[in-house]
């Protein structure tokens, strides 16, 4: 008979992220209880994933970051895919995993791609200005047009001409001081991939993130997860709609739906 | 042959959650770019799940939720199942999918029956007075001790006495105004269950959340959502550092792992 | 600083399914090389699950009940969700899974309540005669119907009079002289509910794995395991024809679309 | 407020592999309920894959590479996982979405990659001879070592001498007069790795099944399929050993578990 698969212990192993012990819980050094209440959720989440708390500006712009993440009506393959799941009969969190496995290379997990190459368009510049950043963002539309590859964090099936999302994101990162290279490069990329095309390719959420995301010093590899932990919150609300509207086992149609809540209003209006 | 399966046109359904045009995004009516550093992305969580932008009492408690379920170190069976699964090669969402995937009846996924559980409690008080509660709380408790079942958000297997994020969490509710018979009754049943079973049974973290969402009027079907959108940016930060620091395919302890990150710390401390 | 998790080595455990060691796999104590090209791969499944090879009949039983299983066009919720998250960019194990996250109450996982039902309709029946099997029927329709639950097993959306695969199911059953009382007792079933809906309500495919595998002597628990088992594959092609021959991101209607394969053909034909 | 997501219907689109209608479901033009007790579900798994039936001596290679498949004990970080995620109380759909989340380029999902590798080795000989697919190996081997890339289908972290399923699964094709060119690569290719490497670096599974299913001309983009497939039983059942053996939310040890199944037997021992 076969052996046993082995009685040697695994290795221990360690992480520098957090620890809980029965009395206490701790991120990145600091005890939890103390940061509830204390500082907000996206900061949190900034500590948690960079190892510091985010000074004011970052924390401005990273909380800016989620919410324009946060959701994008009905149509996105993530909410189809948690709608059908959770009409089948899934559980909840079974309906967001699902969602969540929609994300991939043509559907928000461009983040990180995206950073990269903003940084190279930097990192390319031969000198200090726009015009500088122009030039490199020309070289990159070229080489990827040769090679026929996408460049990650431009275009979106539906905003064929400005995604509505950047601009206001890019003047939070404006006001807050922290827009600097990499927002450049990100324009420049779009001035010249759009030339290039001889259509609008604007700055997608990916892209914007991108941008901002490497002005803040985050690591490349966190880009997705900023998305993702925002986005997901999303898919979760789609997700219970379903669950306690629509009968098991529809159909759902991915276009043929219209908004039925409430009517428009804004923040500054009479309705607050 | 079989007949295609229909080339009926699907039924138009409605949401009333958010929108998309190629011009703009709403969420619940509002312009989602008008969001964008205008409101905290918790704030945010609250307008798309309910409706409605919480007040600033309600801003700092639902903050305050997303905060103190942000991570709970690398022991949770939602850290190792996505530390697994891109230990063996998936991507960042699919990790994080295969952790949401282990929330369920024993983890993570007792808030909504939590919040339940307390309505009830309320609802079957006779009079105003916290002995009323206590009475109820009695009256739940047996019957959950008759039928042998759970009463779900009480009991931590690391957190035998208490669970440090809930007084702070409850504080929290209290400073803002919003703490009532709610969270009063979490307090109840923590007192019966714990006489009941002549040991301590404290409210855990779906228990303390589950009580402030029932102050907050957020319905109970949204409980495990709100935890679910913070928890996943632990289980992200965990896989990713997976895939940063860790060979592939290594076997992962589940118990016998250490923090290895920075020292002790506090915010009002002279290290920020 | 919150201590470390723990120490403590955790505690060993045991599996009585299969074993590897650096020179043989062992299922069930049969070495796995001796089995590859001896058994058919449903008998090894069925090893793996109830731990002893099926007899000649069992094994013709199993391997129909899984080609059964196999595939049900494009429609299905599981489908549409693989194919969804594929077409976002996942991969085909992503996508997959995707699928598989659809199989709950309403889709695909309904083999294990209804091998329960069927088992407590044969221990109701007072008496050996198929009349005694109909008033057990009868007493369990009649309490599904006040307490207004479904009955699972039963129904299917788009096969409304008789489930196509059923009867071919049940009459390889009877010819290898395994169908008894649980099939019995799913005709008694489905007369009893289609006479008292007053609309014909047939035995859907889970219902007749059901009783097939109650036959057989398999656990419940593991009536949905062997559908899974045998789905997964139609739900790997699915996805995969997506993969390969659609574009990315497209909007998959969940009903306008035809079969377009090989024409109408017959395993007898002339064109084998 | 923005406007309805669209009111266009969706364009209807084609697939190519199966179609249901009321009265009958049909697999690439053929009736299913006729392949129910006619032919072995891995036929009817080819089927739906490649579009037509395998010959006999196929239909006999093509199970044997599912029996070979289907489990590896409970160390894989897929049974792992599945394990984990059920334990924390998911279903049992979840659970094996878990596990499947786990198939990655460093377990499991390797197939695809490996039948394209040996594809290009056979492409590459010069001649006819074993010798010049020695010559082909070796130079594909010398470019991976130059780029540092894994060549994908050689090595595994338990069997590092051979696989004892190999062997067997490469008799069994050879007996079935399948064996060819391919089959004779994988083995140029694992002289050539070894001799490089100055260790053994055995053909593993995943390279096994990409060489016999070359042979069958199956495409490669099917290859991850055959496996997964497969696997998923092996998944399944240990995923339903956990819920209906073990306490909930235990931690569990990747490598300190043992088997505790039947002892040792064979298939033509007086066991039978």
């Amino acid at each position: 008979l076969a052996k046993p698969q082995t009685s040697a212990a695994v290795s221990p192993w360690t992480t520098e992220l957090s620890t809980a012990s029965a009395e206490s819980i701790s991120i990145r050094g600091y005890d939890l209880a103390s940061l509830i209440g204390s500082i907000p959720f996206p900061s949190a989440c900034f500590l948690l994933y960079t190892g510091e708390l985010p000074d004011a500006a970052a924390a401005r712009v990273i909380d800016a970051v989620m919410v324009a993440s946060l959701d994008h009506g009905a149509a996105p393959p993530s909410v189809l895919a948690a709608r059908t799941a959770i009409s089948g009969g899934a559980t909840l969190p079974a309906a967001a995993a699902a969602g969540l496995l929609t994300f991939g290379e043509f559907h928000g997990a461009a983040v990180e791609d995206s950073m990269r190459m903003l940084t190279s368009v930097v990192d390319d510049a031969s000198g200090p200005t726009d015009s500088d950043l122009v030039d490199a963002a020309d070289r990159l539309v070229a080489a990827h047009r040769a090679d026929r590859r996408r460049i990650p964090g431009f275009g979106h099936r539906q905003h064929k001409h400005r995604d509505p999302r950047i601009e206001r994101l890019f003047q939070i990162a404006i006001d807050a001081g922290v827009a600097g290279r990499h927002v450049a490069a990100a324009g420049a990329v779009e001035t010249s991939l759009s030339r290039a095309l001889d259509r609008p390719m604007p700055i997608n959420i990916d892209g914007g993130i991108a941008a901002v995301l490497c002005e803040l010093g985050v690591p490349s590899d966190l880009g997705n997860a900023v998305f993702i932990a925002s986005r997901i919150a999303g898919v979760l609300a789609h997700a219970n709609e379903e669950r306690r509207a629509m009968r098991p086992m529809r159909p759902i149609d991915p276009r043929n739906h219209t908004y039925a809540g409430p009517a428009e209003r804004s923040l500054s209006g009479p309705e607050r």
